[in-house]
């Protein structure tokens, strides 16, 4: 055992990015196989993102597939399937095999339809190539689209003895051993057991004599979203899935949940910002175009729509011009407030977080509203006050505090609403609430005008 | 065994809770001992949120330490804080020996300084006393600060057999065995081995022969975002934690990179939304406020700068007031532009996804505004052009188009600008940049109308 020690913190440096290129442009296999060999293959996923699609194709065809595999799953979605179309169909079916059965069904899905039964054909594993074919039946967004077929199972009948002889076969294509499942003559879920329990064990032991029987287990067609909740809750590190007859169909293991979970607040996040589609930094123009456009046309319309509002009001307000110039102002506090209030209640959602009626919510969001618009309101009459006069100081002050109000409540209301009628709350954050508070906020705040300045 | 599985859906109802509350009313403490046993702890404390501090008090004082540690855990923050209040310093130590270090830490972290010392000396376990003062004097946001003391280590100079023996011993104390970590005589990490590998090697194999080197690690003064990223990014489900000695010191585990993750995204979430300083929809008014208000402020320093600037060009627009009436709608749209391009600038920091220069990323972003900048003022043209002038036209939609782009380049290039410079890039989306849009987005809008209007 060597006194070296894996570099966890690996560096992505042009220097090395330049060493690959140039091993690859002379051809240099021997080497560029030694000098990859030190990396883990996340970092060589790394690394064969920064290259061009030539280059890293080339590097995916020298490594060993069992390599490979892992760097493919590794790599940047649009590259992957841009080195995937260089691929034949055999080569591909040949890194399938690698892979545990989830990854590989994942691999598959992301083919063009055509090529996904050819791939398929070219597995000579009938048992993984079964396996993969049943996950590939399920929605993605599934306990079944998540789950792996590779897990420990025993039944309750078999001894410790037989038990740890068999686990030794299974045990070869798991990864890592999280529970060993304890099933009946019928397939059915019925306990679990830690290698730590067989361990410690008589050899001569039953199963169904040391098995727990309180399993955690979720359904087949449960929400992914679902799934991870449960296991976050839990403190879950994997979790068996069953079909509608309780039989044990597969296993769903926490690092697939945490990328569910970066996933979701990722897209949260972006919808806030006004961006749909899972789109990142390094996509196309047009891509991030039709992530980011929509939602632009959408505040433009309300931008036109504070226009004719304003214009509707010009006669009114002919000798108060000065009010038309604090309608930027009363826009974006009712903008900020409204997806202030949405974003609590959003995350609050998401968290299962958000006690209480909606009417308990929307009382404490009036208060929490009022308490910051006066002393905002406070701030803005002294200002107008010192360089105006006291009456349009009132007039906009009043009507900053029930804008922000009434920001707030829309805030509140619109993603519990939303939530309610089964549509994700998420999508009330950012410009669809900036864009009604917007004009709402205009609104309310020259009819409070015309009120008070008596026009 | 029993058939009857866990109910992995637990349903949070009025009823439930009502029966509790009742069972408490009446001093009814078997029967709420046994309703309670039912549930999994992390159930417990959803049900014991909702109950008022009393009542929690008097769950947490009825079921034994072993539940009520793990319960505690679980709870809201705030909860736990008020019902810790009404234990008394050997009760809470009582609930610290139940846990694993790592969370009596925590729990310890989060008691007033005075309680503290008093609880600590409360431990009776002196292993576990110590290991828990160890962990205290680390930063809570590194390595050091997540780890716990619980892990199985082993001797490079053990067999198999004896291995197996010990591990007996050190495995009770660890609620899941990951990875056998292997050192030296000096402590030190050298290696590590699966409960796997240990059941299919001979017994007289020696630890020194079977042991893989390529052991990751991180450091104890790791920064916890940092060891998340590693985790997430190689699929580890657990990670070693060494002294500046190469020492094993501590083992950090996925559930708790999980909360680290969830942690982030929602700090991130609530900065891009104007909200500071972790709070949730349970908080208290005075709390939400705190944490909006100086946002909110933010926002109407800038709405006073755009009054200001639009007095300013009063007299040159006297013949077109129309078009202080599009002011709200082009800072809408220098917000929205600016928000969503940091949002992906942002989001791809965090997930280290950002490539190339910041020259290459301000060209793209640029070409990516004018393209959305160009549909969207089209729009904007036919409109005006309709409802007013062909000249009014021209100089509000060629100002849209530049104020989108500037837009899109301020939004791109103040989160990488704050990232360089070691700032949290989140900051920058939300309302710092939607305030300094809006201010830029009109007064480049005047400055172009004047150009194109000829004032």
């Amino acid at each position: 055992m060597s006194e070296e020690k894996e570099n966890i913190q690996f560096q992505l440096t042009d220097e090395l990015i330049e060493q690959v290129e140039q091993l690859i442009a002379e051809n240099h296999d021997k080497e560029l196989q030694l000098l990859l060999d030190e990396f883990h293959y996340a970092d060589i996923a790394e690394i064969l993102d920064e290259l061009d699609l030539e280059e890293a194709t080339y590097v995916i065809k020298l490594l060993d597939s069992e390599t490979t595999s892992d760097i493919l799953m590794e790599l940047d979605e649009d590259i992957r399937e841009k080195v995937l179309e260089n691929l034949s169909a055999k080569e591909i079916a040949e890194e399938v095999e690698e892979l545990d059965t989830d990854d590989a069904a994942d691999m598959i899905m992301e083919l063009p339809e055509e090529r996904q039964e050819e791939v398929i054909s070219n597995i000579e594993d009938e048992e993984h190539k079964a396996e993969i074919e049943e996950l590939l039946a399920y929605d993605e967004d599934t306990a079944g689209g998540l789950m792996a077929k590779e897990l420990v199972k025993v039944y309750e009948t078999w001894t410790v003895a037989g038990c740890m002889r068999r686990i030794r076969g299974q045990a070869k294509d798991v990864t890592r051993v999280h529970s060993i499942y304890v099933v009946d003559k019928q397939e059915k879920l019925i306990g679990r057991l830690s290698l730590k329990d067989l361990i410690v064990a008589k050899s001569e032991t039953k199963i169904a004599d040391i098995a727990k029987d309180n399993v955690d287990y979720v359904n087949v067609n449960d929400d992914a979203e679902d799934v991870a909740k449960v296991m976050s809750k839990y403190d879950l590190e994997a979790i068996p899935v069953v079909d509608d007859n309780q039989a044990l169909v597969g296993r769903i293991t926490i690092d697939d949940i945490v990328d569910v979970l970066k996933e979701e607040a990722d897209k949260d996040y972006q919808l806030a910002a006004g961006i749909t589609g899972d789109v990142d930094a390094e996509d196309s123009i047009f891509e991030l175009t039709r992530a980011r456009l929509p939602w632009l046309f959408l505040g433009l319309v309300g931008g036109i729509g504070a226009f004719l509002i304003m214009e509707g009001f010009q006669e009114s307000f002919k000798q108060y011009a000065v009010l038309f110039f604090f309608t930027p102002l009363i826009a974006a506090m009712a903008g900020n407030v409204g997806v202030q209030s949405s974003a609590i209640i959003v995350q609050g959602l998401a968290n299962d977080d958000v006690k209480g009626s909606v009417n308990s919510r929307l009382i404490k969001e009036m208060l929490l509203a009022a308490l910051n618009g006066v002393i905002l309101a406070l701030f803005l009459f002294l200002f107008v006050w010192l360089t105006k006069d006291q009456t349009t100081a009132l007039a906009i002050s009043v009507s900053l505090v029930v804008v922000i109000i009434v920001a707030g409540l829309i805030g509140t209301f619109v993603p519990l609403f939303l939530d309610k009628r089964g549509i994700d709350p998420a999508i009330a954050t950012g410009p669809f609430i900036t864009t009604s508070n917007d004009i709402f906020g205009i609104l309310i705040y020259f009819w409070i005008a015309k009120l008070i300045l008596n026009i």
